[in-house]
């Protein structure tokens, strides 16, 4: 048995090899466009999984180039009807179809200001890459679960070839390069994130998923895509967050699902996950198959700022399982459509 | 019966005239200097309740002065080692006691590279404040209760006088002036929120708050509380977001409670909760008492941009009678204690 949200799972290696086969020179260009005039904002505009694959652009933005991103609450344009200072702005926006409203009035309004706007977008031809002055397609192909899979994944990739182009950094390129080895590989451990977490998971009604630094954007999409397609209120939740509240309701037996992939957040997360654990709490710890208390194998990219790129590919082959596991037809969640207009 | 949240929630009106009795000119004089040298960057600091009034600040900065606001992850600082640009840069730190590392380094990093910071701190002795250059005391007392109550809303009063003395805004100055009675106004309708809420959320595990603009700051303050005192896993969710998967979540029977103070997004709000209450969810709508459908009675400030200062106050009182109902003490949730330090 399979499906559509299974298929494309597995064609991210595929679309990302796509990805990088094309635009070198567009994101070269951009990147030198930024280096001759510095921005002086930074702006995303994205909403559901895409705005969790710009929380990871941005964050690799600030990390390595030092400039602050503002996510932006389109709710500021397209109801407050505020006049944003677009004196030296980048505007980029993050979409699968781009085609809601609320991405598209604003990067108008933006470009007709004079600020530089961005979108990297599935759709080519839409509203979206129509308004923006530079369009990074993802070239994921068609994507038709409900659930995004692989266009997520590519906007992850298209993020990292955003700072990699500007930043100049050739290693970091090379390493961009080489992930869709990772995806492939990291697709290899399904059956272990399947065996470890669906035990746990499979009548779960609540959960947190934990992560921090460029693992939190990972968070983000997890938690969605758990609400999504296997109907679980999961919420993503910084690790530093967890003791200024949410810690409350980590009673014994409370589902907690802890991301841990490789960089300056590692550790403190593995302490945390044994931290929980010891509280009673059912822990699901994500982390390189040398941490010995990984439960859930996440393969190594060549470069820690990348890996939370490989660690989303099997939670999605997890996830679709969990919820055919429960009972759902993951390809189509309740409610939702695959194109959604917001304003 | 009573706890010190009740107690300290029913002083958020004398803590909020106490505040704005003093300072006046700091006020001032920090807008002046916002003005001479307009900030090319600004961010916020903070974590848990502190964070939420952040937000509010954030918006308000960017809706009404048109100045893009980050919410930094601190993590860049602390963890990640990011140097981040500080030319031009207003750093605006939020807490009660002002003793978590990771507000007090970044704070000290960014004022040791020329930053403008400021500190929104109820404890004027505390590190925090010893380490900006700008100490706005929240002048809200004691606060014993783990909860914030009455701070938070002091908070929220200090964001809005930010805004007020750097626009030189005197009808908005105004309307803070008579925030207090607005507090004991709303606090009056402390039994209308109880009588519809409880019934509704006594048996709730999970919920959704929803909210925008303005008001998605109230929505993450009172899904928090929902989680820290309540137990239930309260998650907040901007009215927009809701379609772009969390709304696969909503089956008939499911709780959501909808913060619709007056502004731009108002209207959307209400017809949010119509079509939510249609598809059989428990809905509690939380608006002005002219609105036919609101169960949750809000009173209007003398600017919509305040309402949502007045929003939060019965719902406080609500929530600590909730935890009784539901056999928890207010003043002790599990795991936590008053002053969080995370790095």
């Amino acid at each position: 048995m399979t499906s559509r949200m299974r298929e494309e799972t597995f064609q991210a290696a595929a679309a990302v090899a796509a990805q990088l086969a094309q635009d070198a020179d567009r994101y070269a260009a951009f990147g030198q466009c930024l280096r001759a005039a510095p921005p002086r904002a930074l702006l995303t505009l994205a909403r559901g999984s895409s705005d969790h694959a710009a929380h990871y652009a941005a964050y690799l933005v600030m990390a390595r180039l030092g400039r602050l991103v503002t996510s932006l609450p389109m709710s500021l344009v397209t109801l407050y009807g505020a006049r944003l200072d677009t004196e030296g702005l980048v505007s980029l926006a993050f979409s699968q179809s781009g085609q809601s409203p609320d991405l598209v009035e604003p990067t108008r309004a933006f470009a007709a200001r004079g600020a530089l706007t961005a979108a990297f977008v599935n759709e080519p031809g839409s509203p979206l890459a129509g308004a923006a002055r530079w369009v990074f397609p993802l070239h994921a192909g068609p994507e038709r679960s409900v659930a995004a899979t692989k266009s997520f994944i590519a906007q992850l990739v298209a993020g990292a070839r955003l700072v990699s182009a500007w930043q100049q950094d050739a290693s970091l390129a090379a390493s961009i390069a080489r992930l869709p080895r990772a995806l492939d590989a990291a697709l290899q451990h399904e059956r272990a994130w399947c065996d470890a977490a669906l035990p746990v998971l499979q009548d779960a009604e609540r959960l947190y998923v934990i992560s921090r630094g460029t693992g939190l954007a990972i968070a983000l999409e997890a938690a969605l895509k758990l609400k999504e397609v296997c109907g679980i209120q999961a919420e993503a939740i910084s690790g530093a967050e967890l003791h200024h509240g949410p810690l409350a309701l980590v009673e014994p037996g409370f589902a907690v699902l802890v991301l841990a992939p490789r960089g300056p957040a590692h550790d403190g997360l593995v302490a945390l996950a044994a931290d929980l654990r010891a509280r009673g709490a059912r822990v699901l710890l994500a982390a390189p198959v040398d941490v010995a208390s990984s439960q859930l194998p996440l393969v190594t990219t060549d470069e820690p700022d990348l890996d939370p790129v490989a660690v989303i590919a099997p939670f999605y082959a997890m996830a679709e399982a969990l919820a055919r596991a429960r009972g759902r037809d993951p390809d189509a969640p309740p409610h939702l459509s695959k194109v959604t207009r917001t304003h």
